[in-house]
């Protein structure tokens, strides 16, 4: 519970938190952001060996993260939000969330005034957001191994994180096979490379060479062995979870662990209105230990959740917003966030798509909700359904991507090198998406 | 002067053209827009030769434009509008817009209290904005062939139109060559075919097959003869555009043409601060018979104007309120825009670029200047600078129409297949960039 680095501003904080002021915690880090010099004008030994010369000893100009400085773009009024709001606690009390087979959690929320009813939790209306309002920080830091590149997540702020999750690589040499840990190496090698990217991720691929019991061990030592940026930890299962904390542990110590953000992660739920032993078992180890969770609604409007934009949307607060009260219960102040991934099936064939109006609209009303509710927003970035890095790779991405930033979202997973739905990270997308990540960099702050 | 279709929100509205409401003409439009019916569920038939048939016979849904429901985008507050309208004026008194070589100009500006040097016309503070706010419409109807294509420029709408101006194209069979009056004619029937586009546009390839001094007609001809929808007269020197008018009064008549638009021009500035005859003589007769021009600066920061961005809106709004004010004097009341192309050089080769942060600040910006000035905005959308239709293509593409549409446009043009800097139409970007424009059309309605 002591935890100066973490910012509420809620009315309801409690004393056990002490209060900075929020701009305090960005301005504190912003300063050390813009390191190196820009060297690519003309050098003293001239010509094209002075030029390729200046051009090895380059140092880019960064940023630890990007700090918005226009406006996010909000297309819901009072009343649209409201609306939403409502029908999510509509939701929560009449068919409540189902915490599948953890008697902890059922007996957290019992103890905290909930109805629980086997593994269905139901809510009274506003009670989920009375418990996040009341501890979770508003902005947090998650500390790196590099102190230049730790990152205020929440505010103004936003990170961008690449590639998550994929069981395969591609690139334009071999074209598509499973991951390897030699590819996952090199890929946490690249993204540390790439200056618009803030985070170094988790599983930038699956390293599907190494046994599944030891593979999170493997994954975690390779962003810190690699990497000098904040990392996740493995998500998937208490046990991985714990052993992530511990990796953190040996490489941040105990004590600064236990006050400390230094893993991310993400609860995905199973949508509709149910989380699972795999993703909470994870969530409170992390809670437990003071490290990020994202509480994400994953929903493909149309097949785990309402056709419309606006169905979709209550069900991703009502879902987020029980996951977070159940974050502050196991540790009250552990850094969650609000999270949505939320995007439009095709209604002819079921397939996923990426990249279209209708996740925009998601995700812009998702950045409003999230802000109400008080917690940081983590959504989803570069996307696409294309096999390759193609034209209709960019066209996708890039919507999505934009569409995130203007939302506000303080942590956008998969801002680079995502493929065909999530199966792929491709090594060409990476560096094309890249560029991609320098935009936000530019039109976020004010004009000069 | 007769001019009931046009519309002026103006308070400086003069008696000479009658005032419905605005909502009034959208409205009277609008109900005509969705036609044909969506058939693509199950026929009768069954199965593949049933689905076959239900296909070949789709007729999608569409709109004769976008009407916006959701906010615009925007990025300055009232003390940077302010600032970049003062810095104009200051522009227009203390430099002033030179108009080469056209004496009736300089009378008319001399006859309006401006103050002319040569072919320099000063201008006070708020004199060309006064001028266009007497009697410019914020919104006018521009009519099609077919009345269901009309379109409503101006207010919350948006209309989509096709490349313009490449004297090359590009396909995947035959890769880039000259344009012939063949492909242009293809152009336009793949164009009408696109639901998502609005416009028939203007020169969607070059002929370079028809000798220049007739190529003009067999343009127009093409529009009026494979496409339904409004399109471009000749926007070089007034005698093409003179030939325009006539071509267009054949087959809308004389009196008709004379009191309402029927034909859309662009007047480019030859910036910085110059409007050359080619242009000024097509504005001048396109203007004195009621016909819209699109008055748009074509500032590359960093070679046509300032290196930065508020420093380039500067000049863009001085430009454009005195091409704007030039309409109002050759005719009070007939239709003009404030146009903005605007984007950013690489400030090593020199080299244009598009898609950037800098052009999206930049149209963003321009978009709510235009609404200040009271006349509808028009601006470019799917640019790219890349030689293929490829993933830099769609990057570039995508970002520069989707800040196009959150500026609020009310005409985008270059919405579908521009390449390689405006130098090639390609058909395949062209099929591409119309997936491109669905999103729009999803995006800007209100949630349901």
């Amino acid at each position: 519970m002591n935890n100066p680095e973490q910012k509420r501003s809620h009315s309801a904080a409690t004393d056990a938190v002490s209060e900075k002021p929020r701009r305090a915690v960005s301005q504190g880090l912003k300063g050390r952001g813009v390191k190196g010099r820009d060297t690519t004008g003309r050098s003293g030994a001239g010509g094209r060996k002075g030029r390729r010369k200046a051009r090895e000893n380059t140092v880019v100009q960064r940023v630890p993260f990007i700090n918005r400085q226009i406006a996010t773009f909000d297309i819901l009024n009072e009343e649209g939000l409201c609306l939403i709001e409502e029908n999510a606690n509509t939701l929560l009390k009449e068919i409540g969330m189902e915490f599948t087979d953890d008697p902890e959690i059922l007996a957290l929320f019992k103890g905290a005034g909930a109805d629980v009813q086997g593994n269905r939790v139901r809510f009274e209306p506003g009670h989920p957001r009375q418990i996040v309002q009341a501890t979770a920080p508003a902005e947090y830091v998650q500390y790196a191994r590099n102190p230049d590149n730790n990152v205020v997540i929440g505010g103004n702020n936003t990170v961008l994180c690449p590639s998550f999750g994929p069981p395969f690589i591609h690139n334009l040499d071999e074209g598509r096979r499973y991951g390897t840990l030699e590819d996952f190496h090199n890929l946490v090698k690249i993204h540390q490379m790439i200056p618009w990217l803030h985070h170094s991720g988790g599983i930038v691929c699956e390293p599907v060479d190494i046994p599944v019991n030891k593979r999170h061990l493997d994954m975690l030592l390779g962003h810190f062995r690699y990497s000098d940026r904040g990392c996740f930890g493995a998500l998937i299962g208490a046990e991985r979870a714990q052993d992530s904390v511990a990796m953190a542990k040996i490489l941040f110590g105990d004590d600064f662990v236990d006050r400390n953000c230094v893993l991310y992660s993400v609860a995905n739920t199973n949508a509709p209105l149910v989380l699972d032993t795999a993703m909470s078992g994870a969530l409170k180890t992390y809670a437990r230990n003071n490290q990020a969770v994202a509480c994400t609604p994953w929903t493909l409007a149309g097949a785990m959740s309402p056709c419309t934009v606006a169905g979709t949307l209550a069900q991703v607060l009502a879902e987020a917003m029980a996951v977070c009260a159940l974050t502050q219960l196991v540790r009250p102040g552990a850094p969650c966030l609000m999270g949505s991934f939320a995007t439009a099936i095709s209604m002819q064939s079921g397939a996923p798509t990426f990249g279209n109006p209708e996740g925009a609209k998601m995700v812009l009303a998702a950045g409003q909700l999230a802000r109400r509710l008080g917690v940081p927003f983590h959504t989803v970035g570069a996307l696409s359904a294309s096999k390759l890095p193609d034209a209709q790779a960019q066209q996708e991405a890039t919507y999505g991507l934009i569409m995130s930033v203007l939302a506000g979202a303080n942590f956008i997973n998969h801002a680079t090198g995502w493929l065909e739905g999530g199966l792929v990270t491709g090594f060409e997308k990476t560096v094309i998406d890249a560029d991609l990540c320098v935009k936000p960099a530019i039109l976020l702050p004010l004009l000069e």
